[in-house]
């Protein structure tokens, strides 16, 4: 099981803003999704835990968090 | 036709400083590649010109750049 989310965005400028933001919320929650992004788009994908094969909470948390990041 | 490189990073850090690089050398030359990243991995995909289904000069001078930065 896996969360996946694509963005799309005006100009490269609001793209490398949001891959910035991501990046930050990364390291202060330690939970590193697989972001692939070009000019004016970015998906996400947040992989469930290996063992478990659920999203952890922590990972559940990023999720929310990015979405407020889009506001 | 496309380029591809898969690029691994001792750690996060290491990673976005590529990142950070390589968007800088894309907003110089106009070329964005797409990149699909991890917290130490990063994978870089250069599409060839939709008409002319070859690499542009320019793209092929973006991978050197690439190339440089990895030292």
């Amino acid at each position: 099981m896996r969360l996946e989310r694509r963005l799309e965005f005006p100009d490269y400028e609001a793209t490398r803003v949001f891959l910035e933001q991501a990046g930050e919320l990364s390291e202060a929650m330690d939970v590193y999704p697989n972001l692939s992004f070009g000019r004016t788009y970015a998906n996400l994908t947040i992989f469930a835990d290996e063992d478990s094969g659920e999203l952890t909470a922590q990972a559940q948390t990023f999720a929310e968090r990015i979405e407020q990041l889009l506001g």
